[in-house]
């Protein structure tokens, strides 16, 4: 039987168990350019682990998604967290969940709002990148090196993402 | 005397001495999600030295710079690298210079297309983050924690940057 899912919108106690909201938001840390800039400093720190890993920049090109969306796989990432940011602030489906035994429990789905990003934490269970407008044009945080820091899990029956935007 | 310097398109030969520029451009490294998104892969990596130093993402809300910019002065960060990606599309002005004994040599500047971001390397003379647009967002992957990582040079007589955006 299909298992329905509804969205919530992302914000950063909702997604705090799973990683960090990656936004300007409220009053920034401090000042900066003889206060021309507000600079919102140390929202997230990039987790790399494992022997040759290194924090690395790339960029994805990503189609956008439609909902209802069918989520059929999540995967983690054991030696490494992994940051998404919208560069032309397009909102997009965040699918995560809590590890149950090995693999993923019930997901839950945010929907982030313009000029918000993401961090999943290292080893946090989550769907692949879905924009909702596209192709969208992303910042991604992550590591590179050696070493294998991709699981999958392909669920029997994939879970339906649906609710307002 | 004043010196004017005019802007030069921001690619990554020109800015090579300097640093990298983060874009999507020409073919994707490899396709992801089912052939649905493109990754320009690796395309810089942040440095960070020093003891107690880590990586660490930020977001700056900046206001917008107008040309013609008097660039006044231009500092470097001994003890790590400094990305900025415009979260918006935004264009901006990206001023660096070679070093001359210790202090700037002869300004260039860019003007960045949409969809460009770029990453200074440690210890390159740059200027303050300038977009052409604003209040505007941008990421900043660079050095967090304990140590002096910031050298200001003041100009005596600013540079002036203009040219066609």
């Amino acid at each position: 039987m299909t298992t329905v899912i509804s969205l919530e919108p992302l914000t950063a106690a909702a997604f705090a168990p799973f990683g960090v909201v990656i936004e300007a938001i409220g009053d920034p840390s401090f000042m900066i350019n003889n206060g021309m800039c507000g600079r919102y400093h140390d929202l997230a720190r990039p987790e790399v682990t494992g022997a040759e890993g290194a924090v690395s920049i790339s960029v994805a090109r990503s189609d956008a998604i439609k909902l209802p969306l069918s989520l059929t796989m999540m995967e983690r990432h054991p030696l490494g967290s992994q940051a998404f940011v919208p560069m032309n602030g397009d909102r997009l489906i965040v699918t995560v969940a809590d590890d149950d035994d090995g693999k993923p429990g019930h997901p839950r789905a945010f929907v982030s709002a313009p000029g918000q990003g993401i961090q999943y934490s290292m080893n946090i269970w989550h769907g692949v990148l879905a924009p909702l407008s596209g192709p969208s044009d992303f910042l991604i945080v992550d590591r590179a090196g050696a070493g294998d820091n991709l699981v999958e899990h392909h669920f029997e029956t994939p879970f339906i993402v649906k609710g307002a935007t």
